[in-house]
């Protein structure tokens, strides 16, 4: 079954459930899950605290060093691992799972795993996710379970969480519109020989003071040269009049994140060259939103925003893919690159973020979120994208 | 070999390199982990981008979806699989690490990884590090090395990472400096009516604006019978006069974090139960402290730590581990607790963090952070420890 085939039915299946008498948000979305994973062969999907938990349960609980997993049998009741320190808030948040092995520090995790792991004795795959299940957790499923083959959940979560609603949206535009707020105030600050760390700094305090829920990455604050850095770290460099200086950052609400990217011009006047890199890259982020609608692939929308990125005046540059996939987590499916063939979905949220890149001179990335309607595509970011020169 | 002796030999070791001709200082690193790692019989270590990377490079990665191994033969050359965005930053950080297997997005990661384990295709023992390599990765390593045994490398890092120098440790005073700042700051706002929210987003955006490498963790700010939950998270109950508040939250300084909770009374004043209860948890952290010297056990610096906690007076109140170690990571080995029979080093840095809990009425937790001296410790956090009462 295609990712995209289980998008739709339980799209569908959402749907039915709304009609169902009430029941707890956990109840409904482990159904789901199960559901999901059944359809996929599995016989137990193993959960860690990542983003997947997060879905689930509407809470974050944290991957600390202690053993705290969520186990959901396709044909079974979920029970869960969980250190007892955790219990009462993993209760509140998970009123449906009754079967709880709780373990102190004092005992050690490993009773607690094998009670857990017991009726599944005969299961034969289980599912996990690739990125959040860590080698500690994996030698302890490994040791309770061990004839079940242990592959990659990808399959089974990943479409479940694709198709954002519009509380899921409406949570996006709330973080966008805090990232978008903190920005123009930090933007004041910006003049010829402030640091990229003491705009970083700024940045960062303005998110939170504005209720951001936390600051998502870096955030990622780079001046001339340094500006051709796709992961560049801010430091201490001054900025100089007439740079480019990029700012890649985002927060969250509620758990939903933005990740916003625009790119400036310190005082002064930009040459025509970068006049010219600035509108190329402005270019094929509108076309990168434009081509965004359902029922094309991801390597379209890749390679409408990208194809003036490739003519032969930008030779020399560097590019890049032209976006991901956000929501719980920052980084996370779909992949709109070159050679992806998944079809975009409605309801998909993604990053637009075409970038040119030329190492010791400079770059430019200008970075907005999506989400794909029944005809195209709404944008959840609305700074403004023409170029600007700040400060004095 | 237990840790204890790993730990000196590279102590020793350490102040031999220090007299070498120069070198980069991944290079010494890296020869430290390899005779670590040889040491305990491993061919290789498989790191990715997490605390153990840091140590080694001085700059941190993050570990997104893209496939980033630091590959470390125990005799053979460094080699690493780095996604092509990241190759200026690591060349950067890891000059000493020659042999680099780029992969960009279009042609994904898998030749670059084929390439950079085919020298090792003989390993029979691979260590890898069980809190940070995830099931992505593992899945990586073992296909390309289907003979080999995986196994966790906590042995391995951890004994090197254990003793921090006098360098790191001024890290870590410079995190609880800025910490304290900003917490002394924030609490000027503390009053009956305001929320945990308001107070956690108020000392997230000081401890930035102070300079900060960040939010470690929550803060956790919890008010009234909320103080009860050990790993609470802040929500927008508004604290009562006579109530009691508790704050957890750390912040970093160059990487290295310090982690610190005091509880306070919001307003009027505390019963005498509530007196009682922060009393017992005050000499408990005091003799916490104390106890804490090289030469004796883990276990025995919890015991004289809680001993009075369990006395029958604080019978239905909950307790747990007195703390755990401290450094690039928030929680890292030792871990502070009953049954840890493993000798306190000099130079390990762990929290001291006795608590009383009691569901539904409240809970008392005061936190430090302490380095072992050649004779006891010094004491890296500095405020004030004894009840004080909030606001107007």
């Amino acid at each position: 079954m295609s990712d995209d085939t289980v998008g739709g039915d339980f799209a569908a299946e959402a749907g039915d459930i709304g009609q169902q008498a009430p029941s707890s948000r956990d109840a409904l979305r482990l159904e789901q899950l199960r559901e999901a994973a059944s359809a996929a062969g599995f016989d137990a999907v193993v959960l860690t605290p990542a983003a997947t938990m997060t879905w689930l349960l509407g809470q974050e609980f944290e991957a600390h060093e202690r053993l705290f997993l969520l186990i959901v049998p396709t044909s079974d009741a979920a029970t869960a691992v969980v250190p007892a320190l955790e219990e009462a808030n993993f209760r509140r948040a998970a009123p449906s799972v009754e079967s709880l092995h709780l373990w102190d520090d004092a005992e050690g995790p490993g009773k607690a795993a094998a009670d857990a792991f017991r009726r599944l004795a005969r299961a034969s795959r289980v599912a996990v996710e690739p990125l959040s299940l860590r080698f500690m957790e994996f030698e302890h499923v490994r040791r309770e379970l061990p004839n079940a083959k242990i592959e990659s959940a990808e399959s089974v979560a990943t479409a479940l969480r694709l198709r954002k609603s519009d509380e899921e949206a409406a949570m996006m535009k709330r973080a966008s519109k805090i990232a978008e707020a903190a920005l123009e105030f930090t933007l004041r600050d910006v003049k010829p020989g402030r640091t990229e760390i003491a705009i970083a700094s700024k940045l960062s305090s303005e998110l939170l003071r504005r209720g951001g829920g936390g600051i998502s990455f870096g955030p990622i604050v780079l001046s001339g040269p340094r500006s051709a850095l796709p992961h560049g770290v801010p430091d201490d460099r001054e900025m100089q009049e007439g740079e480019f200086l990029l700012i890649d950052f985002g927060t969250s609400f509620d758990h939903y994140h933005c990740d916003i990217t625009r790119t400036f011009v310190v005082s002064g006047s930009p040459t025509d060259r970068m006049r010219e890199v600035y509108e190329a890259v402005l270019q094929a982020n509108i076309r990168g939103v434009a081509a965004s609608r359902p029922g094309v692939t991801y390597d379209y929308v890749h390679k409408n925003c990208q194809a003036n990125l490739h003519a032969p005046r930008f030779r020399e540059f560097l590019t890049h893919r032209t976006g991901h996939g956000l929501g719980l987590e920052i980084h996370e499916p779909p992949s709109v690159m070159a050679g992806n063939t998944e079809v975009v979905e409605e309801g998909a949220v993604f990053t637009i973020e075409p970038g040119l890149y030329l190492d010791g001179w400079g770059g430019v990335r200008i970075e907005d979120n999506v989400r794909v309607t029944s005809t195209g595509c709404e944008l959840l970011t609305s700074s403004r994208r023409e170029l600007r020169i700040l400060g004095p």
